[in-house]
C-alpha cells in the first residue's frame, strides 16, 4: 500500500481526511503532523476516531515526513503551505494542498484577494486546480494539486455548464450559505454556541476570497474575464454549503435546454448529481442530502419574469468541499478508479 | 379600552398577535375566531399563553364579531379574507388584514402571482399597504390596512432608501432565508423535523408571491417598473427572516453616501435600526438580534469589484413581519404613539 | 423612580437583567459596571439592546456605584461578590446577588461544594434564599437576597410540594438538561459551535454545585437531611432548563392526590404553572413554552411499576432561573406587585 | 453473494439498512418491499440514495420475497411482523426482525406493555434477542433474531457490566434523551419543526415500552427480577440516543473497580467503546461522536455523596440502535467477521 502523510491534521479538514484515508483500500496513513497537538492521540482531537486509530500526532519535521511518503496532504492555514512546499517539492512525493496557497494562477491575485506577497510564485503554474470535473486530465499527469475552496467548488460546479455554454450576460451573483465547520475548530466569540446558534449572519457581503477562484475558473471556460460577485452567510448548521447563483441572461433558455446542457456536461462525472424534481419536498439541491459523502448536487431553475437562471449547488464542505475531493484527486493521480474509497452514501436524516 | 377581534387566531401569526394585544395598554381582546379550534382553549394551541389567557376560541359568525369590534385583525390563508371583508366592511370596524388578499393594487397581479380571480377588486384601492415607514400618513387616515408579507417587509425596507435614490440599474435580486414559522403550523413532510432540520432548502427559486409586493412598492418609489426577482430558502431556525439583496449599479456610491441615504430616509422611524459596524461579530443585520421585537434591521455594503450594492434586511417574521407590524398600523390608525405596546426589546441569546 | 445598579453587566444574566429593568415601570437603570467592557456601549455586547439603550458600561468603583443606588444587582462569577458585598453592605442599598456566594447557609458547604474558604461567613445568614415561592415573607423584610441557581430553581420548585408532603423515601435523583446560555458568554472549546451542536453531553454526572442548594432547601421542608443527587447534561439549545426528578417512594400516591398537593402548594404563586394534560403534544413542562418569561412550569407523573413519582420542572434559565427571579425578589422587597414588569408572555414558537 | 430482502423499507430504519447493505461486501439487496410506496424510486423517499440505487420499492407479496431470499430484514411497525413471520418462517430464510414483536420472551409482557394479544406466542422462544455483546453464541446458531429497541440497546449495554456484577440495590432509573429520527418519518404536530425545535419534551415519563426489554435482559444477568424504570425525553437533534442510568447501590465501588468490570466485560466487543476521560471536553459518552457508525459508547461515574453509580450510554439510534446492529447480527449468523461492512467511522463534526 502507498503511504500517506498528512501535514496539519488537527483541524476539521485534517480529521475528515484521516477518516477517508482510513477507509481507503489502497493507501495507508503513515503519520499525521500537528505542531500544536504533537504527542497527543488523534482521537483526543477527533473524538469520532476513538477506538479506530490509536496513533498520536507527530511533531517531527514535516518536510522530512512528506518527502518520505508517497502522497502528502497539506491541511494548513492560508500562507503556511507556500512556506514548505518548495522544500517538499524537491522530493518525489505527490503534493495535494488543501489550502489556498496554490489555487490561483496569478501572483497578483494573491496580493489583491489575500493581501500577501506569494513567496513561491514560480510554483503557481506547476499546480493543477484540483477539480476533477473540470481538470481530470491535467490531474492525471501532475504531482501537484491545489484543492479548491469549499464554496468555490459548489459555485463553480453548479455554474460551469451554463457558463461554458455562454448563457450569461457576464454578471453572476453567488449567494452562499455555509455551516460552522467551514470556519474551523478554533473557538472565538463568532463561533460561541450561544452567539452562533440560529444566525443568518452575512459575514462577507463582498470580497470573499473564494471569489478569486470562481472568477479564474469560470472565466477560463469562456476565455474572457467574467464579473462574479459573492456574498457569504453563516447559517445554523455544522456541515454543508449551499450556493444559489443568480445568472442574468440576455435570452432565456428553456428548462429542457438547460437540462440537456447539464446532462451532457456531467456525463461520466460520478460525484455530480443533477437534482431537479417536479414533485416532492426536495426538488433542488440541499446540503442535507450530501452529508458524509463526496457528492455535489447541482440544479437550476429558469425565471421568465426576470431573465434570470437560478443555479443551485450543494455539498458537504468537509468532503466534496475539501477532504473527499482531495482523495478523488489522489485516486486520479494514482491511476485508480476515481471513486475508490469514496463510495459511502450520504447519511440521512441527520 | 377599544375592543379587538381576531379572525383566524390559531395560526402562528394569530398567536403572536394575541400575545401582543395582551401586552397592549389601550386595547383589549374581545374574542378570537377559529373555525377549526372553536371551543378549545387558546392555550391548547398556543402553549405559551397557558396561565395568561383563559379564553376559548369562538366559532360564532366572524362577520358579526368583527362588525361589533373596534378593530378587526384577519389572519387567514390566502383567498379567505377577500370572501368576508366585503361583509365586514359594511360595519364601522377598522380592518387590518394580515393575509395577502388586499396587498396588491392590480387585480391582474392576483391572477398572475396567486392564480386566483380576486372576488372584490373594487376594494383593492381602499386598502393601504401597511408599511408605516413608507405609508405612515395614509395609514393614519384609513380604516383598511393590508399588512405586508414577511419577506416583502424585509426586502422593501432594506432596499427602499437606495431605490428611492435611484442608485440601481433596474435589476434587483433578493435572496431570502426564512425560518419554519413562516410556513405555518400545519404538519407536512416538508416540515417534519427529521426532514426539515439542517436544511438549506431553496423552496422557491423563482416566482415567490411576495415578489409582486416588492415590485409594486419599489416601483412606486421610482415611478417606473423595476425588475425584481427573488429566491427563497428555508433555513434551520424557527423565527426570523434575512434578505440579502444584490443591487447592480451603473455607478458605485461611497459607503459614506449610502450611510447618509439610510439615515435620512429612516429618520423618525423608531423600529428601523441601521446596522453596519466595522468591528465585532455582528457587523450586519441578523434576525437573531430581532427575535420577539418589532425591529427591522437594515444594513449594506458596497462591492467595488462588481458594481454592486449589497443590502441586508433582518426581522422577526411573526413580529415586524406580521403581528407587530399590524399592531404598529393599528396604533397609527388610532392616533396612538406608533410604538405603544411594542417596546419589548429582542430576546438574546435564544 | 428608584435607581438600579448592575455590577457585572456584560454576561448573559446581566444582559437579561438590563432588558427586564428597561421594561420595569418603577425602577430605572442608573449604571452598569463591567471591568472588562468599561467604556463600551452596552449594545456592543448585548446586540439585542441596540437602539434601545444608548449607555456605556462604567468602570468606576462598583462599591461606590452600588452604595449610591436604591437597588444593587450583582451578576458576578463565583467568589467575586463575597469580596465586595461586605463593603457594599455598609450602605443602605438593597443587595440582590445573582451569584452563588450567599446562597448556602453553612460556611462548610462552600468548602465542600465550591472548594473555597468563604471570606464573609457572618453574612451568610443575613441573606435570604431568593425563591419567592418558598420564602416570600422573608424576602419582603430583608435587604439582602441571594438568587438561586438556575437548575436549583427548576429542581426545588418542581419537587417542593411532594417533598414537603413527605412522599419520598429520602432519595431523590435529579436529571437536568440545560441550554448553552447557562454556561455564559465566554468562548471555549466546550462551547465552540461545531463541538457543541447536537450534543447530549453529561458534563457533571455527579457533584454539581447546585446540588448543595437543592439539598439545603428541600431538607428544610422536611426538617431532616435528604439525599439528593444530580446529573447535569448540556443539550442542543441556547435557553432553557428541564429537570426530571425521580422520587422513589414507599407508598405510591394517586395522580389525583398529587394534583391536589401541587394546587394547594402553589395557590397564589403567579409564576408557577402546573402542566399535566391528558391530550395533545405538550402534556408536561417543557422549557420551550417558557422562553422569555418568568414562568416555571411544574408537572408530574406516577409510575406504578416502580414506586416512583416523576417530577418535571422547566423554565427559562435567564429569566425565572436568574434575572426575572431577581426582579421578582426586588418587587417583593419594594412592596410592589410581585409580577410588576414581568408580565411578558413566553415567545412561541422560537 | 447472498441475497437480502427488506420488508418495510420506507422508514428511517429501512433507509439506513439499505445504506448499510449497499456498503456490505458479502450480501446484495434483492428487493425492498413497501406497501405505501410500491413502484416509487427508493431515492424518492431516501434522498441520500439518489444516484446510488436506481431501484424502486416493490409491492409484491412480501412473504414470497422473503422466502426466496437468503436473509430477510423486517422493518415494520409494532404488531405487523408477528402477522407474517409465521408464514415466512416456513421457508429457509434467516429472519432479522427490527420491530418489537419478538423481543420479549413472555406473551404476558406483550399484553402488559404493548396492550396487544400476541398472535404467535410459540415463536417467541425461537427468536434470539439480537444483542451480540450479550448473546453472541445464540445468534451464531439461530435463524431468527429480534433486534433490540434503540433506547434499550443503550441502556442495557451501558448497564450490563455493573448489573452482572450485582453492584446495584435492585432499583435502576434510566433517563433517556432521543433524537427525532427515533419517532419515524410520519409527520404529525409532535414532529412539526416549529413545535419540535428546541424542545426538552418528556414524552414518556413512565411506562415506555422499551422498559420491558431492559428489565428482561438485565434481570437475566442477575437471575432475579430487577426494578428498572425509565423516562424518555425528545431533544433537539435528529440522530442519537443518550441514556443516563442512575444505579443506587448498597456499597460504593471505586472508579478503578468499575473500570476493570467494564474492560473485562467488553473485552472482544469491537463496537463498544468505554469513554471516561479525565480531561478535555468529551469525558463521557455523547451520541455526537457515534453518528453514522455502529459504535455504542459506555461510561460511568461514581457519586460518593449519594451511593449512586451513574452509567452513560450513547449511540446512533439508526445504526447501533437498529440497522447496524441488525447487520452485525447478520454477520454473526452468516459466520462472517462481526464488523463486516460496518467499519465506517462516525462522522464528526456534524
Amino acid at each position: 500500500m502507498l503511504s500517506v502523510a498528512i501535514i496539519g491534521g488537527s483541524g476539521y479538514v485534517g480529521g475528515e481526511l484521516t477518516r477517508l484515508i482510513y477507509l481507503h483500500p489502497e493507501v495507508k496513513l503513515k503519520a499525521t503532523y500537528s505542531r500544536s497537538h504533537a504527542g497527543k492521540y488523534i482521537h483526543s482531537v477527533h473524538p469520532n476516531l476513538r477506538g479506530i486509530l490509536e496513533m498520536t500526532f507527530t511533531g517531527d519535521d514535516p518536510v522530512e515526513l512528506a518527502s518520505s511518503s508517497d502522497i502528502t496532504f497539506l491541511c494548513l492555514p492560508h500562507g503556511q503551505s507556500s512556506k514548505i512546499v518548495p522544500d517538499i517539492a524537491r522530493s518525489n512525493t505527490r503534493i495535494i494542498d488543501l489550502g489556498a496557497d496554490f489555487r490561483l494562477k496569478e501572483q497578483s491575485a494573491y496580493t489583491k484577494w489575500y493581501g500577501f506577497q506569494h513567496p513561491a510564485p514560480d510554483l503557481l503554474n506547476e499546480f493543477v486546480y484540483g477539480l476533477p470535473e473540470l481538470h481530470r486530465k491535467e490531474i492525471a499527469t501532475t504531482r501537484k494539486v491545489a484543492v479548491p475552496g469549499c464554496m468555490a467548488t459548489s459555485a463553480i460546479l453548479s455554474l460551469a455548464p451554463i457558463i461554458k455554454e455562454g448563457l450569461d450576460d457576464g454578471r453572476i451573483i453567488v449567494d452562499a450559505k455555509v455551516g460552522s465547520s467551514g470556519s474551523g475548530g478554533k473557538p472565538s466569540l463568532a463561533t460561541h454556541f450561544s452567539e452562533r446558534y440560529n444566525v443568518v449572519r452575512i459575514y462577507k457581503p463582498t470580497g470573499h476570497r473564494h471569489t478569486a477562484e470562481i472568477i479564474q475558473e469560470l472565466s477560463m471556460l469562456q476565455k474572457r474575464k467574467l464579473e462574479v460577485s459573492m456574498s457569504a452567510h453563516s447559517v445554523n448548521m455544522v456541515r454543508g454549503i449551499e450556493t444559489t447563483s443568480h445568472v442574468l441572461t440576455y435570452s432565456l433558455p428553456s428548462v429542457k435546454d438547460v437540462w440537456k446542457i447539464y446532462r451532457t456536461f456531467y456525463s461520466g462525472s460520478t460525484f455530480v448529481r443533477i437534482v431537479r424534481d417536479l414533485h416532492g419536498v426536495n426538488k433542488y439541491p440541499d446540503p442535507k442530502f450530501t452529508i458524509g459523502s463526496n457528492f455535489v448536487d447541482v440544479g437550476f431553475d429558469v425565471d421568465p419574469e426576470a431573465k434570470r437562471v437560478v443555479v443551485i449547488g450543494a455539498l458537504d464542505n468537509l468532503v466534496k468541499g475539501a477532504a473527499g475531493n482531495a482523495v478523488q484527486c489522489m485516486n486520479i493521480m494514482l491511476g485508480l478508479d476515481e471513486s475508490e474509497g469514496l463510495n459511502s452514501p450520504p447519511i440521512h436524516p441527520v
